[in-house]
């Protein structure tokens, strides 16, 4: 994966002063979205979290417009891509305290697609048990803020492009995988987990969350447990780039491929990519 | 406070790479040295706290020696400053996974003395309950990681520099202030929290943790609530930099000068400030 171009503050750059806040103390946000036929995917979610994010960390969103031109700027002539985004509270000397006049940093960076990603989803998930707990009680859940060392050592634990991480609470109640969402086809209703004590909400599980009812399919947000997921039916994981990923294997259970999965498949191959 | 020098990668330099992973993911770890007569205060500690960091990160340790000449070097014809480290598991592409290759980062900055910090010592500390928690059972507890938004959060309750946050975890017990560590006088016994769910081992509190029985205090770890610290006869805070800060005022309790909190101040005064 390379990345073609990067943009800090609306100009061609590649790098951050060291008084920078999101390297100083990970206060920042992230989003990272995919590209299709210069078209930034899910954009209208992304900024909203964005948004959100910004509200609850008190981080000035981004001028809309500008910031809208500038990604459609950079996705131009891209046929398929990922831009990622990181968005810091700016810069300041040492310690914790905010200078109120900083303003953020915003860093662009546009990736090629990913070739292997089809294949990927195309062969389905092995989902492993992370020994890395989620800490939860954090009024931060659900933010794709930039404090991601639970991600970062959850993932060194896995082995190969196949597989992902299911990442538990402390109580032991499923939360996510390492860079996806997880839902679970148990009986004919859909679910996944709450995310209000810890997690990421995605902008992909949104967009199931919205559309599963549209197709007639009844999902819920719910507490699931490991053992939860070995009873179900059919085990998908989610996120903006690769989209629906069908869980093969969890632990020592194989799953068939699944009605539900393939229906919801489909209709985002139609709006999506 | 103004930064004097910084230092990437043992060069002169002032910006990192978008890439780095400490601005991507928090991925790294800090330390802050107060300097005197050009000397860094409490090396061993910090430089063992970060060796600790890296063995639980996974992150190559900087060489020592080449780590302490090149912080030798930085302090020289200092009198009285603050030297920053910021080590990073360096620089990757897109997504949590680790590149083996990739080299750590170091930045080091080194700050002026902040002129109010005797004043601020002498004044005594308004200790004030945060409402931003500290979420639990993390297994990076302890570390001194750059995910720091709960604390980045935490500060932007207080106002004025003479106010400290008190941090609670989840379940409601005193885990520490917003840049320090809390000592409390309870009967004869000094307790300081048990963090080893949270929190962050600061060098000063095992400064102190090593140092009371010298003195024939008794200190303990446990566990403490903020009803604990009411009832408490004395209490201080610690940190590298302003050492030990007694505490004037928690909420509306109101502590006289105390004996214990002086003599170890005296104690530390003739080792280190």
């Amino acid at each position: 994966m390379n990345c073609l171009r990067t943009r800090v503050n609306y100009r061609d750059a590649d790098s951050v002063t060291i008084y920078d806040r999101g390297l100083q103390f990970g206060d920042g946000l992230f989003e990272t979205i995919a590209v299709r036929e210069e078209l930034p995917l899910l954009w209208l979610l992304h900024w909203a979290r964005l948004q959100r994010g910004c509200g609850l960390l008190g981080i000035q969103p981004p001028e809309e417009q500008r910031l809208t031109e500038e990604i459609k700027s950079l996705c131009q002539g891209v046929d398929k891509g990922i831009v990622k985004l990181v968005l810091t509270r700016g810069n300041s000397s040492r310690g914790y305290a905010l200078d109120k006049k900083a303003l953020p940093n915003l860093v662009l960076y546009l990736f090629s697609w990913p070739e292997n990603i089809e294949a990927r989803r195309a062969q389905g998930a092995h989902l492993r048990l992370c020994r890395t707990r989620l800490a939860s009680g954090s009024f931060l859940a659900g933010v794709k803020h930039l404090n991601r060392l639970e991600q970062v050592l959850a993932k060194a634990e896995l082995a190969g492009e196949q597989e992902e991480g299911l990442m538990l609470n402390t109580a032991g109640d499923v939360v996510e995988g390492v860079s996806t969402n997880v839902f679970a086809l148990i009986g004919d209703r859909l679910q996944t987990p709450d995310l209000s004590g810890c997690g990421v909400q995605g902008v992909m599980r949104e967009h199931i969350l919205m559309s599963a009812p549209e197709l007639g399919i009844d999902v819920r947000i719910t507490t699931l447990t490991p053992g939860d997921l070995i009873r179900a039916h059919e085990v998908f994981l989610t996120n903006s780039i690769i989209g629906i990923w069908p869980v093969k294997q969890f632990q020592q259970t194989v799953y068939a491929p699944g009605l539900v999965t393939e229906r919801l498949t489909e209709h985002l191959r139609q709006s999506y990519c």
